[in-house]
């Protein structure tokens, strides 16, 4: 599990930072690629990592705003024209349908591949065998949502010491036994799998949060994830300009990640009126609240990994 | 008069080439700059330039296919956030302003300054002091388009020698010479300006042409262009998937410039299959048909010199 930024700036786009998106790379997990949100020159940007479109099955959209959407039709018909075949599903607020619609039969694009669009409202969104995504409304003027993405719990390893004990040797039989809640040896004894198998594997939360200003009720949504991706348009003095647009601060942010016991928080969304000078003191307005913070620039690419490993 | 390309790439973008824009520079002449086309991420290219988005005041859309109309609504965004305030005049194919208004509005973005959008039939675009712009669709499966950018020619140069010789000694009333078509002089002789004006400046002729396969019925459009932008997809061995998917060959383009006596070809929209190890030979095969030709790639910039000028 991996996320990659292809874009972490606010509004427009500079030289420095592209508009927003970001992408979950599921590669070992389901060979699945999500993105959030698909600002101008999202593809562009995508040259320039190891993502490959066709890989790419789902895209969430947090809100309507052209910097988190306006890559979306050239992203869907760029996918086309490389020879995608594997469906795709957009999830989004209402008009996201419309929107690309629009786009796709004005240009005369005609996909190659099966595109779903959805709708969403807030609850539950997707699931799969392996994950379930939940959305929530934020406070941004307009309908904008927060993704969590929670990986379901892994079962715990197979207790290869104890079954030796028992004198039960190593073969295809461990496989049995790791698969179905009772085996019956050859010998006649039944195994119950749950005796020799160790705990869950936690499964982990992500929580991707669109444009938001500071608001308590953000806090229950993204309680406990091992990563919290936030956006922070703001420096600490600007707090009033962040309420009135909507937006949030470097330590707002970071003081959600601490009232929600996250384990790590990544902030993004800059304005594109800081320079990479400024970055040490936005960082530092949130460190000061919240230590495990980063904030990240156009491709920065991470591993998540799970609570019980270092990171 | 200057060009810029913003994008020189076909279909999608690659790391060498963007997709389609072109912008005509007229600084000197009317202070505006025009642009031809707008694929997505022109204005990520613009971020690498001298353009300002403010100074644009004219769009001009060759075809509704996504790579040249993505960029649309961001850059119309991104000028407004920038604070662009003159108004803005956007000429394409039907279709476009459904495209452009569904996108700003389901967007939310309000614009600071007046937009206008018209939609084109052949025959005259607009029309100012200093340029005449002409259209004619070509054929590209799709309605597209080609403009014709006629520059009105320009009053000759004051005879001062003539002048003098008659006794009339430089002073204001030169200028009312210049000016009006007859001056009575304070010694009572009437001064007839056509007597003492050199000949006419020719204006100069821009010829930019949206995807199109080979027809002669492009010559009359492009006739005597002091430039000719013209598409170049494929190489000429690809000459009938050139005419398959209504686009082009280099020679064929080529062959074009020198039916219409054209003085210089620029070649643009180069498909992505070709790497820059291939430009070369693409441009040779050009160059065999008619010498004055370029191949162009992203943010070539050049002027475009009157007749009369050396290059
Ligand atoms: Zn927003
Ligand atoms: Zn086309």
């Amino acid at each position: 599990m991996e996320v990659q930024f292809l874009g972490t700036g606010a509004g427009v786009p500079s030289k420095e930072r592209n508009v927003s998106s970001i992408a979950l790379m599921l590669l070992q997990e389901i060979n699945e690629i999500w993105l959030f949100d698909c600002g101008e020159a999202t593809q562009h940007k995508i040259l320039h990592t190891s993502i490959k479109p066709r890989k790419i099955n789902k895209i969430f959209i947090t809100h309507m705003h052209g910097d988190h959407i306006f890559g979306l039709p050239g992203l869907l018909s760029s996918r086309s024209f490389q020879g995608g075949v594997d469906e795709l599903t957009v999830y989004g607020p209402k008009g996201i349908k419309s929107y690309i619609s629009t786009s796709l039969e004005l240009s005369g694009t005609h996909l190659t591949y099966p595109l779903t669009i959805i709708e969403i409202e807030e609850g539950k969104v997707c699931e799969d065998n392996n994950f379930i995504v939940t959305c929530k409304q934020l406070e941004h003027g307009i309908p904008c949502y927060g993704y969590r993405i929670i990986e379901k719990d892994l079962p715990g390893e197979l207790q290869v010491d104890k079954l030796k004990e028992q004198g039960i040797p190593p073969g295809p039989v461990y496989r049995d036994i790791k698969e179905n809640d009772t085996v019956t040896l050859s010998d006649g004894r039944v195994i119950n799998r749950k005796d020799y198998i160790g705990p869950n594997k936690k499964g982990r939360v992500i929580s991707i949060l669109g444009d938001t200003k500071e608001t308590w009720q953000n806090q229950s949504f993204v309680e406990g994830s091992d990563l919290l991706i936030h956006e922070a348009t703001f420096d600490q003095e600007k707090v009033e300009l962040a309420n009135d647009y909507f937006h949030s601060t470097t330590a707002q942010a970071a003081q959600l990640a601490k009232d929600s016991n996250v384990r790590r928080l990544l902030l993004t969304h800059i304005s594109s009126r800081y320079q990479h000078d400024d970055v040490p003191q936005l960082l530092s307005e949130a460190t000061q609240v919240f230590s495990n913070t980063e904030l990240v620039y156009d491709l920065y690419h991470t591993r998540i990994l799970r609570n019980d490993m270092e990171r």
